[in-house]
């Protein structure tokens, strides 16, 4: 576990150092690790002035993996199928070199970024309105998280950044790696968010975790009829008319016990609302 | 309801007249729709030599919707929120204007694609290893579906075009038109195919329906790891830990009682495999 205390200046900028999601362990296939132990977070960073119903504006600018990666499959995986406990290890350069001549392209992301609840403990491994083990490959370079803030000062923390990742993480690991990310973290007054948000070049997506995928779906298009009736000034159900022609639910990570969902909506559509 | 039976040589070019998934009734708030009444499909075609076991390839060549269209949302949308009965008509041009200066743009696909079952009458409002009503909006033009064989002839029926629709239906309508569509019909032998794949010029998609749509996703899942074996001659383990880091799990549609995903794999990394 990581455990600082840093305070922050609105609209600073800050360099993140992260740990892979098993501190560097679940090479040895013979290590055995609970709950506790996977996804540190290095936090908590506390936003001088964010107040609790204010939204935190954190811009990756970017994140540089170190040089070494590692990934697996998950024993449960493919329940009943796959018996064998795979861990292979990746050099991270401008290609990865998987095996047989298969060649991958790095798309850094962070998996788990999130703020802290009113009150109590989250498991880093869990997801939710705190954002936290959303998984989601949006959140990579160049994108905006918006999370809501519920105690003074945000809470943020980050870690499990993987060099690459799919929609599902269904073996249940990316390429795990210790990475630096650059921050820029500002403050959002009067906006009510119910949970988290990602903006890319391409997108404004909601994202939520839920007991099983379908009520994560559910959630997630609630909040992005709430944002487009707010930015469009159309009715609830022409917003949902909208999202069912344009918008794309798509799969985070369908592996934990918070599965989480996303629906994207074109930015382009906002643009010329 | 269409009836048609037509013969055709594996290889040849078809164009077929489909109706839109209500018969152009749904434009009439007032009109009462029972299952039966819901994505006519045309049909059936006979493919010349097409034997149980075999797979047929449609190659999409061409989509035209007709000028008009319409979407609404359906009742029990998004339950407890959207009471409204909303239909929406829309002029299909290049570009379809829905509201606010809120401009569209076409992306005709097959909402149902699918074979004859073994035996028994299959619903065109389901989908399952037969295709059907998969509404996976990578079935546009260019692509290639892939559909298992079961009964001489494979009997394939096509409807349900969409205009434009979103990933997930979540509204439960995509812009729904009439359409004509450019078929070219191959029979491949040797491959054993239990469930529908999708080939477009960036990726392979296995699709598959489900109970629910966790169950669709891995049964999904078990196909690709099925075709990389093939492929590119990895062990079961290596083709999952493969779509855990670039294989994409996504949604079709969530919104009947059998969802469909679909697992999306790079084209490019099986060409230099």
């Amino acid at each position: 576990m990581v455990f600082i205390s840093l305070h922050l200046q609105s609209n600073a900028k800050v360099v993140v150092e992260v740990l892979d999601a098993y501190e560097g362990r679940a090479i040895d296939a013979s290590a055995k690790f609970c709950r506790e132990d996977v996804n540190p977070a290095t936090g908590p960073i506390f936003v001088c002035g964010a107040m609790p119903g204010d939204v935190l504006a954190i811009r990756i600018c970017a994140i540089h993996p170190a040089g070494i990666g590692y990934a697996g499959i998950g024993a449960g995986a493919l329940s009943g199928r796959i018996s064998e406990r795979l861990i292979q290890q990746f050099e991270i350069g401008d290609a990865i070199h998987f095996s047989r001549g298969i060649t991958l392209i790095p798309q850094p992301m962070i998996g788990v970024i999130g703020v802290a609840p009113c009150a109590g403990r989250l498991s880093t491994m869990d997801a939710g309105a705190h954002g936290g083990n959303m998984d989601c490959n949006l959140a990579r370079a160049g994108a905006t998280v918006y999370l809501p803030v519920f105690v003074e000062g945000g809470l943020l923390a980050i870690g499990d950044v993987h060099a690459l990742m799919g929609d599902g993480e269904v073996g249940g690991q990316g390429i795990e790696v210790t990475a630096e990310v650059e921050l820029e973290i500002g403050i959002i007054k009067n906006w009510s968010l119910k949970r988290p948000m990602i903006e890319t070049d391409d997108v404004w997506a909601t994202v939520a975790a839920g007991d099983d995928f379908e009520s994560a779906v559910w959630m997630a298009v609630h909040d992005m009829v709430d944002f487009l009736t707010s930015q469009l000034n159309i009715t609830d159900g022409e917003a949902l008319l909208l999202i069912s022609l344009t918008g794309d639910v798509r799969v985070c990570q369908i592996v934990t016990s918070t599965p989480t969902a996303r629906v994207e909506f074109p930015e382009r559509l906002l643009s010329n609302g």
